[in-house]
């Protein structure tokens, strides 16, 4: 099996290394590190344990490295109109593409580019970041959760799992719809009403007024997920997520993180997307198009 | 006829000298302006000609003033629980108190605590600040709409209204839900969404996500008004709305002044009151009920 991770950053970064550290061959897309990684390699802090790779297959264009297997998709999904330069490299009849993003809808319009292409959603519950180069820093967590979108082949199914488990990652495999709707009940309220308001998941929480408002937002993505039809999201579901987030050190969420920095925010997949398919289903959710507009003003002026 | 003016700020103060300017005898209750304008009398500049008071009747205490026919109130709603302590001793049985406050729901609060006297509500159309002590800064505009809530004494509706038109503030007799339900319209979105994001009337409308959230917001409270019977509003209103505030010189709405200079904003009446009137009627303005939110916590946390 080969390996590639497109997207070597804080999740990308941290698969590729445990995957390539368990002795898989593994071919890592770099950016900005890649002269640094070539020369000094690639070093995981991590509390599961930290460790160094030596040499790292490393490269700085999809053009020069091998064709795959299995190509694990890193990147934010505001850079995924590079996929069309960037895969087709790396692809053969039946390479499986894993998109380790965040959002609604990204499987789609990903299948629309490459029909032919075999996808897996891949939800990561994972604190990591790239503090410098060629350094990740992996804080807590790390497990990730297997969509299967549209691979035919679940022999190759099957070997991703237990290459990411003998690689020390907890893995499963999960429906990929309700994964996807799940992960957004808490992405969709907490993503946006931390950069809206300026604040903390857990003054979110204190404040009764908002409070409620994320029950109602996580509300309304579960009652979207089961109008679609969806399985597995209920209230019950929802006091889980705010019982998790209340006993959470206070954290921020990518989006939050990505605002601070002036970057842009993914607006598109973790909004727009599940909203018009929401609504397209005739089930508006009219606190998260609202918390849409404050993100896509805020976008803009700042 | 006697009037007294109580709250004499930029509006009371402006309404209360335009009337003792053309002759009426107006009493005002002052409260950190009173040993200044007890000597200095009050000044009002305005684009309609300015003037000087130069002797006023000033009070720093209602229980010092005579019972007035008129009781014009120009205190922040915010203010409104002094309302019981202040009121009584200017009462007489045909008292009508004249409420130039904002928002839904001020009058039924106010006929709870005094449940015989006589309620007008009005509306204010007016840029005026008080900019120093005993001095109004009178920018433009200056009409009062009056909505009658509970004065069955019609003479006395009328006799206030050429006391009006003789100071030479404009007038006019309205209905008095619909009057109330339309200035929401524009309230309650522009208030709330300048606090919210921080930024200005004009802006909110160049972007196109916020532009489309105000109309949404503004369709709600149409919708409202419509459905607790009140006639007058629809959607060609919100476009007129929309569009006088695109013509409009960037403006500062009252609740983005309070929370600029640190006071308290009127969330209760702004929102809190219209969002529980119409989702007892069975209508929720959702976007509305999240602005609501987020202003709660701001207010909490600035």
């Amino acid at each position: 099996m080969k390996y590639a991770i497109i997207g070597t950053g804080a999740i990308g970064g941290f698969y590729g290394a445990k995957l390539a550290h368990s002795g898989q061959e593994v071919h890592f897309l770099f950016h900005k590190d890649y002269d640094y990684v070539k020369q000094h390699g690639l070093q995981v802090d991590s509390c599961d344990g930290s460790f160094h790779l030596d040499s790292v297959n490393a490269y700085n264009n999809t053009t020069d490295m091998p064709q795959c297997d299995v190509v694990l998709v890193g990147l934010k999904t505001i850079n995924n109109h590079l996929l069309p330069s960037l895969l087709p490299p790396l692809l053969h009849e039946r390479t499986v593409v894993v998109l380790i993003q965040n959002g609604i809808g990204v499987e789609a319009d990903v299948q629309q580019l490459f029909p032919d292409t075999a996808l897996i959603a891949g939800l990561a519950f994972i604190c990591s970041a790239k503090t410098e180069p060629g350094r990740v820093n992996h804080q807590c967590y790390g497990s990730i959760n297997l969509g299967n979108y549209s691979c035919k082949d679940e022999g190759l199914v099957s070997q991703i799992m237990a290459d990411f488990t003998h690689a020390g990652i907890q893995v499963a495999l999960v429906d990929y719809n309700e994964a996807r709707w799940k992960k957004a009940v808490w992405n969709m309220p907490f993503n946006g009403m931390t950069v809206a308001l300026n604040t903390r998941t857990d003054l979110l929480l204190k404040n009764p007024a908002t409070r409620q408002l994320i029950h109602d937002q996580m509300m309304e993505v579960v009652n979207a997920a089961r109008h679609l039809g969806i399985n597995g999201l209920d209230e019950s579901f929802v006091k889980k997520m705010i019982q998790m987030t209340d006993e959470m050190i206070p954290y921020s969420p990518s989006m939050r993180l990505d605002y601070d920095f002036l970057r842009p925010m993914e607006i598109q997949y973790l909004y727009t997307r599940p909203i018009e398919i929401a609504r397209a289903a005739g089930f508006p959710m009219p606190k998260l198009e609202m918390l849409e507009a404050e993100l896509l003003f805020l976008s803009q002026h700042e």
